[in-house]
């Protein structure tokens, strides 16, 4: 019996019931359950299966075709979100059960669903063409959650085995079960941490209160002053490299069907704050960001404690767009916070890594490269085709906010640019408790990539 | 045998053990003991003892003499500091020991050293003048260390029975060993918390960054606009009210064996920050300072995460100098919050109470109010030639930058102004591990205040 067959459901149960946790070393024993089953079923599939071993959890890569054909790399991950809080899921996070057309279980949606969908579509294709001429290269890490460490080392490694016309990845969202978005870029990241050091421990801020600079209010000068009133990055260069949305961009955003009023509830905000010039759902998608993530500083319990700190700290982190370069933009943040620090107050920033945004520009939409391969453009056709025929809708071509650092990364080491199809929604719980996967988006989605991957030769 | 007359020292060794920590109710044993002790010595000295009940800890009201002599009121705290971090201490907190001309303990230097002081002077003086014709009325309270949230309340009922001519206090600080600071004055405090709220929820920054207005970013633009970039509160009329110091007050300050170089190093601070027209030394005790005591929002712990959160909050306290009033600073600042807050963000602002700023000019100085009564003005010209005699220096006269609001309080309600004298020094610790109290200061305390009381007749 071949499981990808017979019940593509069942084979995500067993997936999710490898308990994968990435980010706690108790999960171990989750992590190599989900190593085995996923190079089980590539090999059921008839991959040849590495195990490469990195400083952190070993990648899966798994080949199958003749290296003369059309070459397609597929990217996912077998590791998963902690689950906690425990007490909040209605089911055992992993012992995935189905409730109302969703299987719920840890990894459900991010990311073992998809990557059932894809090894179920592909099984169908093998039956029917068992020397199917695409040369397919799989590429499962299991260090996703926590920031792909080991991956840029990897991809070093085995640049060469990497290489092909195209990644195909579906580990991007979507509007909803009746909307499939292509996913055209993903937004970069950079992350700074900032401490400001007073006196050298806390006072008594009425005995010496008023003879010296507060740690926690120099903070709180040093950071307002990266935004303006409007909300602008103030940072000298901050926008220099920023490429502005094509029109069809912008065009294709006005496709989806969610409101700024109901995406307004759906986060709980009376009023948006967008960068000047963009509307809310331009802004997340087409916008560089300067966050603060964490700040804390002095007395955090209850009541009042009279205190003036010794030091106190602000997490940053900013979100990317095409052009602009991660380095250049943390070593630009790094400049502006030692410039605003007054100088009675010790300032370190240390820069905490990140990734440089992706964007691609679909074959033939403005803007393009035109230097697009035959396969590539054949892909992004047949992905267009395929979801109207099997969802009813066109996708919508468009940016997503969130990161995946490991994207650029592939297409500047392996020369790989990526076509991303989005299977998970908002309503899926993403890292959250009750995290499910639309058993209606897993169905479609499996008849949509047997007809994708027919379609590519 | 008299234990105030043998041994102060021992006297003082057994309050210590009273373990009378008023901010956890596991130490309710150790009040109550403290409380018999404070008790049983007074009533020793001759004292009538009351324990007066309140919503919180009782407080000890003593009486001793004829009510037509002139009256004398004296204030002491039987509770303690917690002492936590215990691992810092050399010896057990509530097992006082002697160490290089010291007794190391939880509240040796706060306040129950220069309890067992006063009531070691008083001791001699009765004994060589059993009628001595000063009507004393002692005041020992056991919640000062949690903001004596039932003193208010006690001196409205007992009024009556707190009348008296002055109020003597040894509950603030001094320089050193060889220089006593008689305390003309205490800055007042308002306490404000401000929190503010955006999405219903943690939310991911990358998917929803760029749309709306990050809690923390409003709270460090509210925030900071609080002061300028000279330091000075921006708060508008924040500093009407404020008296300058007198001239005299300048002087008296230049005579403290304290230099800025050498408090920057006990601070550990490079540079100083006092507000314009100000020396460091002169910031602390003349002017109002508003000081972030706490600021907390987002994630917390080590490494990133990517989160924009829910809410922030900040801790917020004034100290406020004659004659600014905590009510009408509070609201001040409160308005300056509410109007630098963004329209996109919730603000809420609570007042969390405070005290009124306190000073006297002592009688004979430039600003004395001139209506002083002649017991005042003999116990003032009495304790500086004592504290000569005794010291080998004349004290000086000087305002103190920390906030004892029951002071005002009494002032207010019971009419009493304050001869305050320091007997502890910041080498004692106060309200940390190995805290201390000076024994060579205790020994000649109380020569100094056996001569102080019979100079009053």
């Amino acid at each position: 019996m071949n499981l990808f067959l017979d019940s593509p459901l069942n084979a995500l149960k067993e997936y999710v019931a490898c308990a994968s946790v990435s980010a706690d070393s108790n999960f171990h024993e989750g992590l190599v359950a989900a190593q085995n089953f996923a190079q089980a079923g590539l090999r059921q599939l008839g991959f040849e299966v590495d195990l490469i071993e990195t400083p952190g959890n070993p990648i899966i890569l798994g080949t199958r075709g003749d290296p003369s054909w059309p070459r397609l790399v597929i990217y996912g991950h077998y590791d998963v979100q902690p689950p906690d809080p425990l007490d909040l899921w209605t089911s055992e996070p992993f012992h995935a059960v189905e409730r109302n057309g969703r299987l719920y279980g840890r990894g459900a949606a991010d990311n073992k669903g998809p990557q059932i969908v894809h090894m179920s579509a592909l099984a169908r294709v093998f039956k029917a063409n068992p020397n199917y001429p695409v040369h397919i290269t799989y590429l499962i890490e299991g260090e996703e959650e926590i920031g792909s460490p080991s991956f840029r080392g990897f991809l070093e490694k085995n640049k060469e085995r990497l290489k092909g016309d195209m990644l195909l990845v579906s580990d991007t969202g979507s509007p909803g079960p009746d909307q499939l978005v292509v996913t055209t870029g993903l937004r970069g990241l950079c992350a700074l941490e900032v401490n400001v050091f007073g006196p050298k421990q806390d006072l008594h801020s009425g005995v010496h209160g008023g003879a010296l600079y507060n740690p926690l209010q120099a903070l709180m000068r040093i950071c307002s002053s990266l935004h303006d009133k409007d909300g602008k990055v103030t940072v000298p260069g901050f926008y220099d490299n920023v490429r502005p949305p094509e029109k069809w961009e912008r065009d294709e955003l006005s496709k989806l069907p969610i409101t700024e009023e109901s995406y307004a509830e759906f986060l709980g905000v009376q009023k948006f704050f967008p960068p000047p010039g963009y509307s809310a759902l331009e802004g997340v998608r087409f916008c560089p960001t300067l966050e603060l993530n964490g700040v804390g500083g002095g007395y955090q319990g209850q009541g009042s404690k009279t205190v003036i700190p010794a030091e106190a700290f602000a997490k940053i982190t900013c979100r990317l767009v095409p052009d602009q370069k991660a380095d250049d933009i943390a070593k630009k943040v790094e400049n502006a916070l030692i410039e605003a620090s007054p100088p009675e107050i010790k300032i370190e920033v240390k820069s905490k890594g990140g990734g440089d945004p992706y964007v691609l520009i679909p074959p033939g939409k403005p803007g393009s490269s035109g230097e697009e391969s035959d396969f590539m453009i054949k892909a992004f056709s047949q992905a267009e085709t395929c979801i109207r025929n099997n969802f009813g809708t066109k996708p919508i071509f468009l940016r997503e906010g969130g990161s995946i650092p490991i994207i650029q990364d592939l297409k500047e080491v392996a020369g790989l640019d990526s076509l991303m199809i989005g299977l998970f929604t908002n309503e899926d719980n993403l890292h959250a408790p009750d995290e499910s996967f639309h058993l209606g988006i897993m169905n479609k989605a499996i008849d949509s990539f047997e007809e994708f991957f027919r379609g590519l030769v």
